[in-house]
Protein backbone atom coordinates (compact mmCIF):
# COMPACT_ATOMS: atom_id res chain seq x y z
CA UNK A 1 0.00 0.00 0.00
CA UNK A 2 1.51 3.32 -1.18
CA UNK A 3 1.68 6.31 1.65
CA UNK A 4 -1.16 8.20 2.74
CA UNK A 5 0.97 11.52 1.09
CA UNK A 6 1.16 9.80 -2.54
CA UNK A 7 -2.52 8.39 -2.34
CA UNK A 8 -4.08 11.92 -1.74
CA UNK A 9 -1.70 13.17 -4.51
CA UNK A 10 -3.39 10.04 -6.86
CA UNK A 11 -6.73 10.55 -6.01
CA UNK A 12 -6.13 14.65 -6.47
CA UNK A 13 -4.81 14.15 -9.86
CA UNK A 14 -7.68 12.02 -10.64
CA UNK A 15 -10.63 14.20 -9.86
CA UNK A 16 -8.79 17.14 -10.77
CA UNK A 17 -7.94 15.58 -14.59
CA UNK A 18 -11.40 14.66 -14.49
CA UNK A 19 -13.06 18.06 -13.77
CA UNK A 20 -10.84 19.55 -16.24
CA UNK A 21 -11.74 17.59 -19.86
CA UNK A 22 -15.62 18.80 -18.94
CA UNK A 23 -16.41 21.88 -19.63
CA UNK A 24 -15.79 22.29 -23.31
CA UNK A 25 -18.62 24.29 -25.13
CA UNK A 26 -19.19 25.24 -28.46
CA UNK A 27 -21.34 27.48 -27.77
CA UNK A 28 -20.20 31.24 -27.72
CA UNK A 29 -23.17 32.88 -26.02
CA UNK A 30 -22.18 30.24 -23.00
CA UNK A 31 -18.73 30.97 -23.11
CA UNK A 32 -18.48 33.22 -20.04
CA UNK A 33 -20.78 30.87 -18.01
CA UNK A 34 -18.39 27.82 -18.90
CA UNK A 35 -15.44 30.00 -18.10
CA UNK A 36 -17.04 30.90 -14.52
CA UNK A 37 -18.09 27.11 -14.23
CA UNK A 38 -14.22 25.88 -14.82
CA UNK A 39 -12.57 28.42 -12.90
CA UNK A 40 -14.67 27.64 -10.24
CA UNK A 41 -14.02 23.65 -10.31
CA UNK A 42 -10.90 23.36 -11.06
CA UNK A 43 -9.19 25.91 -8.77
CA UNK A 44 -7.52 23.45 -6.53
CA UNK A 45 -9.11 22.58 -2.96
CA UNK A 46 -9.04 20.10 -0.99
CA UNK A 47 -11.31 17.44 -3.06
CA UNK A 48 -11.90 15.96 0.82
CA UNK A 49 -15.30 14.43 -0.92
CA UNK A 50 -14.30 13.11 -3.86
CA UNK A 51 -11.31 11.51 -1.60
CA UNK A 52 -13.64 9.72 0.56
CA UNK A 53 -15.81 8.58 -2.51
CA UNK A 54 -13.20 7.04 -3.57
CA UNK A 55 -11.55 5.64 -0.36
CA UNK A 56 -15.49 4.40 0.41
CA UNK A 57 -15.66 2.33 -3.17
CA UNK A 58 -11.97 0.97 -2.24
CA UNK A 59 -13.38 -0.25 0.94
CA UNK A 60 -15.22 -3.36 -0.70
CA UNK A 61 -12.02 -4.21 -2.99
CA UNK A 62 -12.62 -2.37 -6.23
CA UNK A 63 -11.26 0.85 -7.99
CA UNK A 64 -12.05 -0.27 -11.43
CA UNK A 65 -15.30 0.81 -11.63
CA UNK A 66 -15.74 4.46 -13.04
CA UNK A 67 -16.57 6.44 -9.83
CA UNK A 68 -15.14 9.14 -11.55
CA UNK A 69 -18.18 10.96 -12.38
CA UNK A 70 -19.85 10.25 -9.09
CA UNK A 71 -16.96 12.11 -7.07
CA UNK A 72 -17.42 14.65 -9.86
CA UNK A 73 -20.72 14.83 -9.02
CA UNK A 74 -20.11 15.32 -5.17
CA UNK A 75 -17.12 18.19 -6.27
CA UNK A 76 -19.98 19.94 -8.16
CA UNK A 77 -22.19 20.35 -5.39
CA UNK A 78 -19.69 21.11 -3.23
CA UNK A 79 -18.40 23.99 -5.67
CA UNK A 80 -21.95 25.75 -6.55
CA UNK A 81 -22.19 26.08 -2.73
CA UNK A 82 -18.91 27.90 -2.39
CA UNK A 83 -19.88 30.55 -5.21
CA UNK A 84 -23.10 30.74 -3.92
CA UNK A 85 -21.95 31.46 -0.12
CA UNK A 86 -19.29 33.72 -1.56
CA UNK A 87 -21.87 36.26 -2.99
CA UNK A 88 -22.07 39.76 -1.64
CA UNK A 89 -25.66 38.72 0.02
CA UNK A 90 -23.96 36.05 1.84
CA UNK A 91 -20.64 35.53 3.40
CA UNK A 92 -19.34 38.51 0.82
CA UNK A 93 -16.24 36.63 -0.20
CA UNK A 94 -13.32 38.44 -2.41
CA UNK A 95 -11.04 35.18 -2.14
CA UNK A 96 -11.61 31.62 -2.32
CA UNK A 97 -8.33 29.67 -2.24
CA UNK A 98 -6.21 32.32 -2.73
CA UNK A 99 -8.04 33.87 -5.91
CA UNK A 100 -11.21 36.35 -6.61
CA UNK A 101 -14.07 34.72 -5.88
CA UNK A 102 -16.50 33.83 -8.44
CA UNK A 103 -18.25 37.11 -8.65
CA UNK A 104 -15.17 39.16 -8.03
CA UNK A 105 -13.33 37.61 -11.04
CA UNK A 106 -16.69 37.44 -13.09
CA UNK A 107 -19.52 39.01 -12.26
CA UNK A 108 -22.47 38.77 -9.57
CA UNK A 109 -25.21 37.89 -12.01
CA UNK A 110 -22.47 35.12 -13.63
CA UNK A 111 -21.87 33.93 -10.75
CA UNK A 112 -25.47 33.02 -9.65
CA UNK A 113 -25.85 31.39 -12.89
CA UNK A 114 -22.80 29.59 -12.58
CA UNK A 115 -23.31 27.81 -9.22
CA UNK A 116 -27.29 27.12 -10.87
CA UNK A 117 -25.48 25.50 -13.75
CA UNK A 118 -23.20 23.30 -11.36
CA UNK A 119 -25.65 22.11 -9.43
CA UNK A 120 -28.41 21.20 -12.68
CA UNK A 121 -24.96 19.25 -13.98
CA UNK A 122 -24.25 17.39 -11.21
CA UNK A 123 -28.07 15.66 -11.22
CA UNK A 124 -27.05 15.55 -15.08
CA UNK A 125 -23.60 13.07 -14.65
CA UNK A 126 -24.97 10.90 -11.76
CA UNK A 127 -27.98 10.47 -13.42
CA UNK A 128 -26.58 9.95 -16.69
CA UNK A 129 -26.64 6.39 -18.81
CA UNK A 130 -23.50 4.45 -17.33
CA UNK A 131 -22.65 1.10 -16.61
CA UNK A 132 -24.21 0.95 -13.47
CA UNK A 133 -27.96 -0.75 -12.31
CA UNK A 134 -30.95 1.82 -13.01
CA UNK A 135 -31.82 0.76 -9.46
CA UNK A 136 -27.67 2.02 -8.17
CA UNK A 137 -28.11 5.34 -10.21
CA UNK A 138 -31.25 6.30 -9.27
CA UNK A 139 -30.54 5.62 -5.48
CA UNK A 140 -27.47 7.95 -5.97
CA UNK A 141 -29.54 10.39 -7.72
CA UNK A 142 -31.95 10.77 -4.97
CA UNK A 143 -29.43 10.43 -2.09
CA UNK A 144 -27.31 13.12 -3.82
CA UNK A 145 -30.36 15.52 -3.90
CA UNK A 146 -31.45 14.94 -0.54
CA UNK A 147 -27.94 15.50 0.63
CA UNK A 148 -27.61 18.77 -1.01
CA UNK A 149 -31.69 19.96 -0.51
CA UNK A 150 -32.94 22.06 2.21
CA UNK A 151 -32.93 18.85 4.90
CA UNK A 152 -29.35 18.19 3.79
CA UNK A 153 -26.32 21.40 2.63
CA UNK A 154 -28.80 23.99 1.59
CA UNK A 155 -30.76 23.61 5.20
CA UNK A 156 -27.62 23.99 7.11
CA UNK A 157 -26.70 27.11 5.24
CA UNK A 158 -29.85 29.15 5.96
CA UNK A 159 -29.75 27.36 9.57
CA UNK A 160 -25.96 29.13 9.52
CA UNK A 161 -27.63 32.51 8.67
CA UNK A 162 -30.37 32.25 11.13
CA UNK A 163 -27.63 31.31 13.86
CA UNK A 164 -25.29 34.44 13.32
CA UNK A 165 -24.85 36.34 16.47
CA UNK A 166 -27.04 34.33 18.43
CA UNK A 167 -26.34 31.99 21.25
CA UNK A 168 -25.75 27.98 20.21
CA UNK A 169 -25.98 25.39 22.51
CA UNK A 170 -23.57 22.22 21.46
CA UNK A 171 -26.34 20.56 20.19
CA UNK A 172 -28.10 23.07 17.92
CA UNK A 173 -23.91 24.08 16.80
CA UNK A 174 -23.66 20.08 15.88
CA UNK A 175 -26.95 20.22 14.16
CA UNK A 176 -26.38 23.10 11.92
CA UNK A 177 -22.96 21.57 10.83
CA UNK A 178 -24.23 17.76 10.36
CA UNK A 179 -26.78 19.90 8.06
CA UNK A 180 -24.18 21.91 6.23
CA UNK A 181 -20.98 19.81 5.55
CA UNK A 182 -22.12 16.61 7.22
CA UNK A 183 -24.79 16.24 4.99
CA UNK A 184 -22.36 16.11 1.78
CA UNK A 185 -19.38 14.27 3.67
CA UNK A 186 -22.01 11.52 4.27
CA UNK A 187 -23.25 11.35 1.25
CA UNK A 188 -20.13 11.09 -0.31
CA UNK A 189 -19.32 7.88 1.61
CA UNK A 190 -22.31 6.66 1.05
CA UNK A 191 -21.90 6.89 -2.92
CA UNK A 192 -18.82 5.18 -3.13
CA UNK A 193 -20.15 2.46 -1.64
CA UNK A 194 -23.28 2.41 -3.73
CA UNK A 195 -20.88 2.66 -6.52
CA UNK A 196 -19.31 -0.28 -5.75
CA UNK A 197 -22.06 -2.50 -6.49
CA UNK A 198 -21.15 -4.50 -3.43
CA UNK A 199 -22.42 -2.90 -0.29
CA UNK A 200 -25.20 -4.15 1.56
CA UNK A 201 -27.59 -2.25 3.43
CA UNK A 202 -25.49 -2.90 7.38
CA UNK A 203 -22.25 -1.69 5.68
CA UNK A 204 -24.18 1.30 4.52
CA UNK A 205 -25.33 2.26 7.97
CA UNK A 206 -21.83 1.04 9.46
CA UNK A 207 -20.21 3.70 6.81
CA UNK A 208 -22.86 6.11 7.30
CA UNK A 209 -22.10 6.42 11.28
CA UNK A 210 -18.06 6.63 9.96
CA UNK A 211 -19.21 9.48 8.14
CA UNK A 212 -21.25 11.38 10.82
CA UNK A 213 -18.29 11.55 12.84
CA UNK A 214 -15.88 12.53 10.54
CA UNK A 215 -17.98 14.83 8.80
CA UNK A 216 -18.51 16.62 12.20
CA UNK A 217 -14.32 16.66 12.97
CA UNK A 218 -14.21 18.26 9.73
CA UNK A 219 -15.87 20.76 10.90
CA UNK A 220 -14.77 20.89 14.56
CA UNK A 221 -10.79 20.91 12.88
CA UNK A 222 -12.15 23.79 10.41
CA UNK A 223 -13.10 26.10 13.47
CA UNK A 224 -9.22 25.12 15.18
CA UNK A 225 -7.53 26.52 12.01
CA UNK A 226 -9.31 29.24 12.13
CA UNK A 227 -8.24 30.21 15.49
CA UNK A 228 -4.14 28.31 15.43
CA UNK A 229 -2.88 28.51 11.98
CA UNK A 230 -1.60 31.57 10.20
CA UNK A 231 -2.99 32.14 6.89
CA UNK A 232 0.00 32.19 5.22
CA UNK A 233 -0.37 27.81 5.75
CA UNK A 234 -4.30 27.93 5.94
CA UNK A 235 -5.36 29.87 2.98
CA UNK A 236 -7.65 31.59 5.15
CA UNK A 237 -7.75 35.29 7.07
CA UNK A 238 -7.06 33.80 10.34
CA UNK A 239 -9.53 34.47 12.75
CA UNK A 240 -12.06 35.21 10.05
CA UNK A 241 -14.78 33.14 11.76
CA UNK A 242 -14.54 35.19 15.33
CA UNK A 243 -14.68 38.68 13.25
CA UNK A 244 -17.54 37.34 12.35
CA UNK A 245 -19.16 36.56 15.07
CA UNK A 246 -20.06 32.87 14.11
CA UNK A 247 -20.70 30.03 16.81
CA UNK A 248 -17.77 27.95 16.78
CA UNK A 249 -16.05 24.81 18.67
CA UNK A 250 -12.88 26.52 20.00
CA UNK A 251 -15.55 29.64 21.50
CA UNK A 252 -17.57 27.04 23.12
CA UNK A 253 -15.34 24.29 24.07
CA UNK A 254 -12.16 26.19 24.55
CA UNK A 255 -9.08 25.24 22.07
CA UNK A 256 -8.07 21.94 24.16
CA UNK A 257 -11.54 20.88 24.12
CA UNK A 258 -12.29 21.29 20.53
CA UNK A 259 -8.88 19.73 20.39
CA UNK A 260 -9.86 16.73 22.57
CA UNK A 261 -13.78 16.28 20.26
CA UNK A 262 -11.93 15.96 17.22
CA UNK A 263 -9.64 13.53 18.33
CA UNK A 264 -12.46 11.40 19.89
CA UNK A 265 -14.85 11.47 16.87
CA UNK A 266 -12.22 10.45 14.85
CA UNK A 267 -11.33 7.42 17.27
CA UNK A 268 -14.83 6.62 16.91
CA UNK A 269 -14.95 7.08 13.18
CA UNK A 270 -12.31 4.29 12.72
CA UNK A 271 -13.53 2.42 15.40
CA UNK A 272 -16.89 1.68 13.18
CA UNK A 273 -14.63 0.14 10.32
CA UNK A 274 -13.19 -2.53 12.60
CA UNK A 275 -16.08 -4.82 10.36
CA UNK A 276 -14.17 -3.77 7.21
CA UNK A 277 -10.61 -5.03 8.10
CA UNK A 278 -8.00 -3.99 6.03
CA UNK A 279 -10.08 -3.07 3.09
CA UNK A 280 -10.93 -0.02 5.12
CA UNK A 281 -7.65 1.42 5.67
CA UNK A 282 -7.79 4.03 3.50
CA UNK A 283 -10.70 5.40 4.78
CA UNK A 284 -9.19 5.54 8.26
CA UNK A 285 -5.78 7.52 6.99
CA UNK A 286 -8.38 9.88 5.51
CA UNK A 287 -10.62 10.49 9.34
CA UNK A 288 -6.78 10.67 10.84
CA UNK A 289 -5.92 12.96 7.52
CA UNK A 290 -9.06 15.15 8.44
CA UNK A 291 -8.47 16.02 11.78
CA UNK A 292 -4.74 16.66 11.66
CA UNK A 293 -4.56 18.63 8.48
CA UNK A 294 -4.02 22.72 8.72
CA UNK A 295 -5.60 23.36 6.11
CA UNK B 1 -64.24 16.14 -23.13
CA UNK B 2 -64.85 18.92 -20.36
CA UNK B 3 -64.66 23.12 -21.83
CA UNK B 4 -60.89 23.77 -22.46
CA UNK B 5 -61.06 26.42 -19.79
CA UNK B 6 -62.33 23.80 -17.01
CA UNK B 7 -59.22 21.38 -17.97
CA UNK B 8 -56.92 24.21 -17.60
CA UNK B 9 -58.39 25.22 -14.18
CA UNK B 10 -58.81 21.65 -13.19
CA UNK B 11 -54.70 20.99 -14.29
CA UNK B 12 -53.72 24.10 -11.85
CA UNK B 13 -56.14 23.02 -9.16
CA UNK B 14 -54.66 19.48 -9.02
CA UNK B 15 -51.15 21.13 -9.46
CA UNK B 16 -51.44 23.85 -6.55
CA UNK B 17 -53.21 21.50 -4.38
CA UNK B 18 -50.20 18.92 -5.15
CA UNK B 19 -47.74 21.90 -4.33
CA UNK B 20 -49.45 23.45 -1.09
CA UNK B 21 -48.54 20.06 0.90
CA UNK B 22 -44.98 19.17 0.08
CA UNK B 23 -43.35 22.10 2.62
CA UNK B 24 -44.20 21.22 5.44
CA UNK B 25 -41.08 21.42 7.76
CA UNK B 26 -40.40 20.88 11.60
CA UNK B 27 -37.11 22.13 12.26
CA UNK B 28 -37.56 25.56 13.32
CA UNK B 29 -33.74 26.66 11.84
CA UNK B 30 -35.56 25.78 8.81
CA UNK B 31 -38.52 28.01 9.25
CA UNK B 32 -37.51 30.72 6.85
CA UNK B 33 -36.49 28.71 3.93
CA UNK B 34 -39.08 26.52 4.10
CA UNK B 35 -41.46 29.97 4.14
CA UNK B 36 -39.41 31.14 0.78
CA UNK B 37 -39.97 28.35 -0.84
CA UNK B 38 -43.65 27.99 -0.30
CA UNK B 39 -44.04 31.41 -0.92
CA UNK B 40 -42.40 31.38 -4.42
CA UNK B 41 -43.84 28.15 -4.99
CA UNK B 42 -47.43 28.28 -4.23
CA UNK B 43 -47.90 31.96 -5.36
CA UNK B 44 -49.83 31.51 -8.29
CA UNK B 45 -48.91 31.37 -11.88
CA UNK B 46 -49.83 29.90 -14.85
CA UNK B 47 -48.84 27.07 -14.66
CA UNK B 48 -48.06 25.84 -18.09
CA UNK B 49 -45.14 23.26 -17.20
CA UNK B 50 -47.24 21.36 -15.40
CA UNK B 51 -50.02 21.58 -17.76
CA UNK B 52 -48.49 20.25 -20.83
CA UNK B 53 -47.24 17.44 -18.51
CA UNK B 54 -50.36 16.61 -18.01
CA UNK B 55 -51.36 16.59 -21.09
CA UNK B 56 -48.89 14.85 -22.41
CA UNK B 57 -49.28 11.94 -20.55
CA UNK B 58 -53.11 11.46 -21.81
CA UNK B 59 -52.00 11.83 -24.93
CA UNK B 60 -50.98 8.33 -24.13
CA UNK B 61 -54.50 7.56 -22.95
CA UNK B 62 -53.49 7.30 -19.10
CA UNK B 63 -54.20 9.99 -16.59
CA UNK B 64 -54.25 7.16 -13.66
CA UNK B 65 -50.23 7.39 -13.12
CA UNK B 66 -49.31 9.50 -10.23
CA UNK B 67 -48.08 12.08 -12.66
CA UNK B 68 -48.17 15.19 -10.04
CA UNK B 69 -44.53 14.57 -8.32
CA UNK B 70 -43.39 14.90 -11.87
CA UNK B 71 -45.80 17.90 -12.94
CA UNK B 72 -44.06 19.26 -9.03
CA UNK B 73 -40.38 18.64 -9.79
CA UNK B 74 -40.72 21.02 -13.28
CA UNK B 75 -42.45 23.83 -11.62
CA UNK B 76 -39.92 23.51 -8.83
CA UNK B 77 -37.24 24.22 -11.54
CA UNK B 78 -39.35 27.01 -13.20
CA UNK B 79 -39.98 28.49 -9.28
CA UNK B 80 -36.52 28.70 -8.61
CA UNK B 81 -35.15 30.46 -11.99
CA UNK B 82 -37.86 32.74 -11.48
CA UNK B 83 -36.42 33.32 -7.80
CA UNK B 84 -32.66 33.84 -9.04
CA UNK B 85 -34.08 36.04 -12.14
CA UNK B 86 -35.44 38.56 -9.71
CA UNK B 87 -32.28 39.34 -7.67
CA UNK B 88 -30.49 42.53 -7.64
CA UNK B 89 -27.68 40.98 -9.22
CA UNK B 90 -30.14 39.97 -12.39
CA UNK B 91 -33.41 41.58 -13.24
CA UNK B 92 -34.00 43.66 -9.94
CA UNK B 93 -37.40 42.96 -9.76
CA UNK B 94 -39.63 44.02 -7.07
CA UNK B 95 -42.91 42.36 -8.09
CA UNK B 96 -43.59 38.82 -9.30
CA UNK B 97 -47.38 38.16 -9.98
CA UNK B 98 -48.52 41.04 -8.41
CA UNK B 99 -46.41 40.34 -4.95
CA UNK B 100 -42.88 40.92 -3.97
CA UNK B 101 -40.33 38.75 -5.47
CA UNK B 102 -38.91 36.44 -2.84
CA UNK B 103 -36.18 38.75 -1.82
CA UNK B 104 -37.82 41.76 -1.17
CA UNK B 105 -40.77 39.56 1.03
CA UNK B 106 -37.96 37.70 2.66
CA UNK B 107 -34.36 38.75 1.54
CA UNK B 108 -31.60 38.73 -0.73
CA UNK B 109 -29.63 35.55 1.00
CA UNK B 110 -32.56 33.84 2.00
CA UNK B 111 -34.15 33.91 -1.61
CA UNK B 112 -30.82 32.54 -2.95
CA UNK B 113 -31.18 29.47 -1.00
CA UNK B 114 -34.54 29.07 -1.32
CA UNK B 115 -33.62 28.83 -5.21
CA UNK B 116 -31.57 26.51 -4.50
CA UNK B 117 -33.19 24.50 -2.30
CA UNK B 118 -36.41 23.82 -5.17
CA UNK B 119 -33.59 22.98 -7.77
CA UNK B 120 -32.44 20.31 -5.38
CA UNK B 121 -35.91 19.04 -4.41
CA UNK B 122 -37.03 19.36 -8.29
CA UNK B 123 -34.03 16.24 -8.86
CA UNK B 124 -35.29 14.38 -4.90
CA UNK B 125 -38.74 14.25 -6.48
CA UNK B 126 -38.09 13.05 -9.75
CA UNK B 127 -35.57 10.83 -8.94
CA UNK B 128 -37.52 9.19 -5.58
CA UNK B 129 -38.25 5.37 -5.37
CA UNK B 130 -42.30 5.25 -6.83
CA UNK B 131 -44.21 3.27 -9.43
CA UNK B 132 -42.37 4.09 -12.12
CA UNK B 133 -39.68 1.39 -13.82
CA UNK B 134 -35.96 2.64 -12.58
CA UNK B 135 -34.88 3.35 -16.07
CA UNK B 136 -37.88 5.26 -16.84
CA UNK B 137 -37.33 7.59 -13.82
CA UNK B 138 -33.92 7.88 -14.45
CA UNK B 139 -34.44 8.98 -17.81
CA UNK B 140 -36.68 11.27 -16.69
CA UNK B 141 -33.72 12.81 -14.14
CA UNK B 142 -31.50 12.77 -16.60
CA UNK B 143 -33.72 15.09 -18.82
CA UNK B 144 -34.63 17.10 -16.25
CA UNK B 145 -31.37 17.82 -15.56
CA UNK B 146 -30.15 18.67 -18.61
CA UNK B 147 -33.44 20.61 -19.62
CA UNK B 148 -32.31 22.53 -16.52
CA UNK B 149 -28.47 23.24 -17.01
CA UNK B 150 -25.95 24.85 -19.43
CA UNK B 151 -27.39 23.29 -22.14
CA UNK B 152 -30.93 24.33 -21.25
CA UNK B 153 -33.10 26.99 -19.13
CA UNK B 154 -29.25 28.19 -17.27
CA UNK B 155 -27.76 27.65 -20.76
CA UNK B 156 -30.41 31.05 -22.07
CA UNK B 157 -30.09 33.13 -19.03
CA UNK B 158 -26.52 33.30 -19.83
CA UNK B 159 -27.33 33.61 -23.24
CA UNK B 160 -29.67 36.66 -22.37
CA UNK B 161 -27.06 37.88 -20.34
CA UNK B 162 -25.10 38.67 -22.81
CA UNK B 163 -27.66 39.78 -25.09
CA UNK B 164 -28.63 42.49 -23.53
CA UNK B 165 -27.83 45.74 -25.55
CA UNK B 166 -26.58 44.03 -28.26
CA UNK B 167 -28.39 43.33 -32.02
CA UNK B 168 -29.33 39.83 -32.12
CA UNK B 169 -30.56 38.71 -35.70
CA UNK B 170 -33.82 35.86 -35.48
CA UNK B 171 -31.91 33.42 -34.66
CA UNK B 172 -30.30 34.28 -32.35
CA UNK B 173 -32.82 35.09 -30.81
CA UNK B 174 -34.44 31.94 -31.28
CA UNK B 175 -31.44 30.25 -30.09
CA UNK B 176 -31.43 31.98 -26.67
CA UNK B 177 -35.29 31.37 -26.19
CA UNK B 178 -34.56 27.94 -27.16
CA UNK B 179 -32.49 27.49 -24.15
CA UNK B 180 -34.09 29.59 -21.69
CA UNK B 181 -37.64 29.28 -22.06
CA UNK B 182 -37.57 26.16 -24.58
CA UNK B 183 -35.53 23.79 -22.58
CA UNK B 184 -37.68 22.95 -19.73
CA UNK B 185 -41.23 23.46 -21.89
CA UNK B 186 -40.11 20.81 -24.25
CA UNK B 187 -39.43 18.99 -20.90
CA UNK B 188 -42.22 19.06 -19.47
CA UNK B 189 -43.70 17.59 -22.18
CA UNK B 190 -41.24 14.61 -22.94
CA UNK B 191 -41.41 14.20 -18.99
CA UNK B 192 -45.68 13.55 -19.97
CA UNK B 193 -44.83 11.04 -22.16
CA UNK B 194 -42.20 9.21 -20.63
CA UNK B 195 -44.54 8.79 -17.19
CA UNK B 196 -47.26 7.25 -19.73
CA UNK B 197 -44.30 4.75 -20.08
CA UNK B 198 -46.31 4.04 -23.18
CA UNK B 199 -44.32 6.12 -25.64
CA UNK B 200 -42.01 4.91 -28.20
CA UNK B 201 -39.05 6.82 -29.33
CA UNK B 202 -40.56 8.06 -32.60
CA UNK B 203 -43.95 9.39 -30.76
CA UNK B 204 -41.27 10.56 -28.25
CA UNK B 205 -39.44 12.71 -31.02
CA UNK B 206 -42.89 14.19 -32.15
CA UNK B 207 -43.94 15.49 -29.40
CA UNK B 208 -40.65 17.20 -28.81
CA UNK B 209 -41.08 18.42 -32.56
CA UNK B 210 -44.65 20.12 -31.18
CA UNK B 211 -42.49 21.14 -27.97
CA UNK B 212 -39.92 23.51 -29.91
CA UNK B 213 -42.88 25.14 -31.54
CA UNK B 214 -44.75 26.03 -29.01
CA UNK B 215 -41.76 26.89 -26.87
CA UNK B 216 -41.04 29.30 -29.06
CA UNK B 217 -44.45 30.49 -29.77
CA UNK B 218 -45.13 31.24 -26.05
CA UNK B 219 -42.17 33.22 -26.24
CA UNK B 220 -43.25 35.47 -29.27
CA UNK B 221 -46.58 36.01 -27.24
CA UNK B 222 -45.22 37.18 -24.22
CA UNK B 223 -42.84 39.16 -26.49
CA UNK B 224 -46.46 40.35 -27.92
CA UNK B 225 -48.50 40.57 -24.41
CA UNK B 226 -45.28 43.43 -22.98
CA UNK B 227 -46.10 45.64 -25.89
CA UNK B 228 -50.12 45.21 -26.58
CA UNK B 229 -51.28 44.27 -23.33
CA UNK B 230 -52.23 46.88 -19.97
CA UNK B 231 -50.28 45.75 -17.05
CA UNK B 232 -54.01 45.95 -15.03
CA UNK B 233 -54.72 42.30 -17.14
CA UNK B 234 -51.14 40.70 -18.10
CA UNK B 235 -49.71 41.40 -14.37
CA UNK B 236 -46.53 42.70 -15.88
CA UNK B 237 -45.50 45.97 -16.50
CA UNK B 238 -46.31 47.25 -20.19
CA UNK B 239 -42.78 47.73 -21.96
CA UNK B 240 -40.65 46.55 -19.73
CA UNK B 241 -38.56 44.62 -22.12
CA UNK B 242 -38.12 47.93 -24.67
CA UNK B 243 -37.43 49.99 -21.30
CA UNK B 244 -34.63 47.55 -20.38
CA UNK B 245 -33.52 46.86 -24.28
CA UNK B 246 -34.28 43.65 -24.55
CA UNK B 247 -34.29 42.26 -28.15
CA UNK B 248 -38.17 41.30 -28.86
CA UNK B 249 -40.07 39.76 -31.56
CA UNK B 250 -41.91 42.63 -32.24
CA UNK B 251 -39.44 44.84 -32.17
CA UNK B 252 -37.60 42.38 -34.95
CA UNK B 253 -40.71 41.35 -37.14
CA UNK B 254 -43.21 44.30 -36.05
CA UNK B 255 -46.23 43.63 -34.00
CA UNK B 256 -48.09 41.82 -37.24
CA UNK B 257 -44.75 40.16 -38.00
CA UNK B 258 -44.75 38.77 -34.70
CA UNK B 259 -48.27 38.03 -34.48
CA UNK B 260 -48.40 36.16 -37.48
CA UNK B 261 -44.83 33.78 -36.53
CA UNK B 262 -47.42 32.80 -33.53
CA UNK B 263 -49.78 31.68 -35.78
CA UNK B 264 -47.36 29.93 -37.74
CA UNK B 265 -45.82 28.29 -34.54
CA UNK B 266 -49.24 27.45 -33.05
CA UNK B 267 -50.35 25.98 -36.46
CA UNK B 268 -47.15 23.69 -37.16
CA UNK B 269 -47.32 22.32 -33.52
CA UNK B 270 -50.86 21.34 -34.23
CA UNK B 271 -49.94 19.57 -37.59
CA UNK B 272 -47.17 17.07 -35.78
CA UNK B 273 -49.74 15.87 -33.72
CA UNK B 274 -52.02 13.56 -36.16
CA UNK B 275 -50.58 10.93 -35.26
CA UNK B 276 -51.80 10.98 -32.44
CA UNK B 277 -55.80 11.21 -33.04
CA UNK B 278 -58.03 12.32 -30.30
CA UNK B 279 -55.94 11.49 -27.62
CA UNK B 280 -53.39 15.12 -28.11
CA UNK B 281 -56.62 17.10 -28.20
CA UNK B 282 -55.83 18.23 -24.79
CA UNK B 283 -51.75 19.58 -26.41
CA UNK B 284 -53.88 21.28 -29.20
CA UNK B 285 -55.98 23.27 -27.17
CA UNK B 286 -52.92 23.96 -24.68
CA UNK B 287 -51.06 25.33 -28.36
CA UNK B 288 -54.31 27.49 -28.75
CA UNK B 289 -53.93 28.75 -25.07
CA UNK B 290 -50.14 30.02 -25.58
CA UNK B 291 -50.79 32.21 -28.42
CA UNK B 292 -54.38 33.62 -27.16
CA UNK B 293 -53.42 33.88 -23.70
CA UNK B 294 -53.22 37.74 -22.50
CA UNK B 295 -51.27 37.33 -19.47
Amino acid sequence: MTRFEDYLKTCQQRIDGYLEQQFDNNHPGLDRLYAAMRYSVTGGGKRVRPILTYASCEAFGTTAVAVDVVAGAVELIHAYSLIHDDLPAMDDDDLRRGRPTCHRAFDEATAILAGDALQALAFEWISREGSWQADTRLRMTSLLARAAGPQGMVGGQAIDLAAVGTQLDQNALEDMHQHKTGALIRASVQLGALASERADEAQLATLDQYARCIGLAFQVQDDIIDVEIDTSISGKQQGADSARDKPTYPAMLGLDGAHALARSLCDQAISTLEPFGSNAERLRQVARYIVERQF
